[in-house]
């Protein structure tokens, strides 16, 4: 047998039973919330062309990027992420449409990652882009929708780190650095891994620079971030971007969300479409982050149309795991029914109607009682129906 | 701009509004239908190794599958097909478990389709798989799962053509043709293309052979071609496919299903991994084939475990096609809420207490009330809520 017929790729896997069900449950309390907040569904396809991601602003870096070609020799990829397709319908197929848009998805990503990294190559995403609108109402709308989102799936203990991609963006275009050295910088402050950050950021010239990128990874918690590193937030070229991140943690605190909701300046992503507010949900018990969203005022434009932009997804896998509990069993059958030979049309017929009337009823593919009835023991089902010319009811 | 950056993939469309809440609503319908008969539900990946579908018996052709390589250079392809990817499951992670096995499926297929011929390359496929049972029972249950399937999804006019790859296979296999001929003539049976296929037949030597593929395409109907072409189904080698088909036939009859089942001895499929019944679901109004099932009972061999199954998948797509109705309408929002300066958090608590009712409600991104009050009419939205100190509703 061919080696490779029996195992998913790397980074994949079979979703089964109890897990599925986690899943759909997810998916309907999410989807629940985004539809009774004015959210409509789109569905994009899951191959793109490679054109779609490949932009020198905003582009994903090819190497994440599952490639393939069409019969044309044109590159395709194989859904990367969902907010440029989106960016991408909502520029072409939504011209002329009232503004804001208000779009929903819930679908599956690929991204290729580095061996051992631990992250899925498959995941399955479910969130909302606002498009057409910068105020900040728009921003706390979407933050307050993320909250209510993951309250929705039953989770106790999650909190939403808001931050702001201008503190980095700044500090980090005052150098004079390749792409891929500011890469480097970004992948450390994610990390938050402190000596391998300062080490890289001793190498800088600009040392007033490097302090303050220094200082970002630490600047979390509450208000009081604000204070602590006041001399760093009021320079005058991050003087606005304090001041709105200030006013809309304030407001967001208003709306009650003090438990759930904190501070972390050293947010960054690997996105970097974003421009504005960016923020990450984390759950208790979760290796992973179960939610990034963020502002994107210019990504629009690699599509021909000038929107900003607001939006995040939640991995919908690593929500279903936390909330996964008892109620998600599969439950056996309420019913086994089984015909003696020659009444299978009627025993299929009371299979419907049993249906109909709400229970879960399973027709018996065997063709004998006993068979039958041990069947019924092993999966747990209760309720046994002999149907003949009558219909006899009998306890497994 | 780059060419391809605002297009999708030939074969690939985005699904806005409407189809969305079409597509939602049949796969809701068909997933009731399954988990009240016993089914469970189960996710394969996305992107699955290419040795999955590559059998010597029952391969997918590779030049219908999307291929493409991992970090490792092994060959993957996105998704041909679901039930080779769920015997693959069932034969590796379902091991000891009790059988059958009723598991139910919900996902997207890929397939690479000659340009201009109509087909999608992506089409979603809801579909069971009943594993481990070969019991005349076990077809019969199937069957009129299917049946039940697309009648829970509101289509009045339907059909589901059954027949017996048992007539096709016992045929051809005694030509001694190429893998390809014999895919050129059972295209041209599958397109009921007669001259074409008469053409072809009569350059073959062994006419008695020639002569009862002659035939296949045109047995369709009720029960009465089993008498229209007795001497060929009763000849020795086709009698006992014959009659278990005929025997099958009649149960099904008897179910009730006069009217939304016929026989077609001339089905064959692109899948070559059937054994037994097949059968596909036609729609009054739709192009294509709305659902396409069959016995399949060697294939699980080629996963290394021996087990006979059962199934069917559906196009969801188009079956949501044909439900459209103006029930799948994008209704505006009931009530749009609008903030007054500074009462932003009171909003958005109006909007969250409002959803928690059952209603729709949307909070207004614009500062103003006059932009709000625009907006609500653009969209249809008939109630503002003007919320400051106390609540004021205004009809827009």
């Amino acid at each position: 047998m061919m080696k490779n017929r029996l195992i998913t790729p790397e980074g994949t896997r079979d979703t089964l039973f109890e897990d599925c069900i986690a899943r759909r449950k997810a998916e309907q309390n999410i989807k629940k919330v985004f539809l009774s907040r004015g959210y409509s569904e789109v569905v994009t396809p899951g191959l793109e062309f490679y054109d779609v991601f490949n932009s020198p602003e905003h582009g994903i870096p090819q190497e994440r990027m599952y490639k393939l070609t069409d019969l044309k020799g044109r590159i395709l990829t194989v859904r990367p992420d969902l907010t440029m397709p989106i960016a991408r319908l909502a520029a072409t197929r939504l011209k002329g449409h009232t503004l804001p848009f208000r779009l929903f998805y819930n679908q599956s990503v690929y991204a290729i990652n580095p061996a051992l990294s631990g992250r899925s190559d498959e995941t399955v995403q479910a969130g909302i882009e606002l498009i057409g609108s910068s105020t900040r109402r728009t921003d706390l709308e979407v933050i307050a929708t993320a909250v209510e989102a993951l309250e929705s799936c039953g989770l106790a203990d999650f909190r939403l780190e808001i931050g702001h991609i201008g503190f980095f963006n700044t500090l980090i275009q005052k150098l004079n650095l390749s792409d891929s050295d500011k890469d480097e910088i970004r992948a450390l402050i994610e990390s938050k891994n402190y000596p391998a950050l300062n080490d890289r950021l001793d190498k800088l010239e600009n040392k007033e620079v490097a302090n303050a990128l220094k200082q970002l990874p630490a600047l979390f918690g509450g208000e009081e971030v604000f204070d602590k590193a006041k001399k760093l937030l009021d320079c005058p070229e991050l003087l606005e971007t304090t001041v709105y991140l200030r006013s809309l943690y304030k407001d967001l605190q208003k709306l009650g969300l003090d438990g759930k909701i904190s501070l972390d300046l050293g947010i960054v992503t690997r996105n970097d479409y974003y421009t504005g507010i960016v923020f990450k949900g984390y759950v208790q018990g979760l290796g992973t982050t179960a939610l990034v969203g963020g502002r994107y005022d210019s990504l629009l434009s690699d599509y021909g149309v000038d929107l900003p932009a607001v939006g995040f997804g939640i991995d919908v896998d690593a929500v279903a795991r936390v909330m996964k509990s008892a109620d998600d069993a599969v439950l056996p059958p309420d019913v086994l029914v089984f015909a003696e030979e020659g009444y299978e049309g009627k025993a299929l017929a009371q299979v419907k109607r049993l249906t109909e009337m709400g229970f879960r009823a399973e027709f018996s593919v065997f063709e004998t009682f006993e068979e039958s009835k041990k069947y019924a023991a092993e999966k747990g089902i209760e309720t046994v129906y002999i149907v003949r010319d009558d219909i006899v009811e009998v306890k497994a």
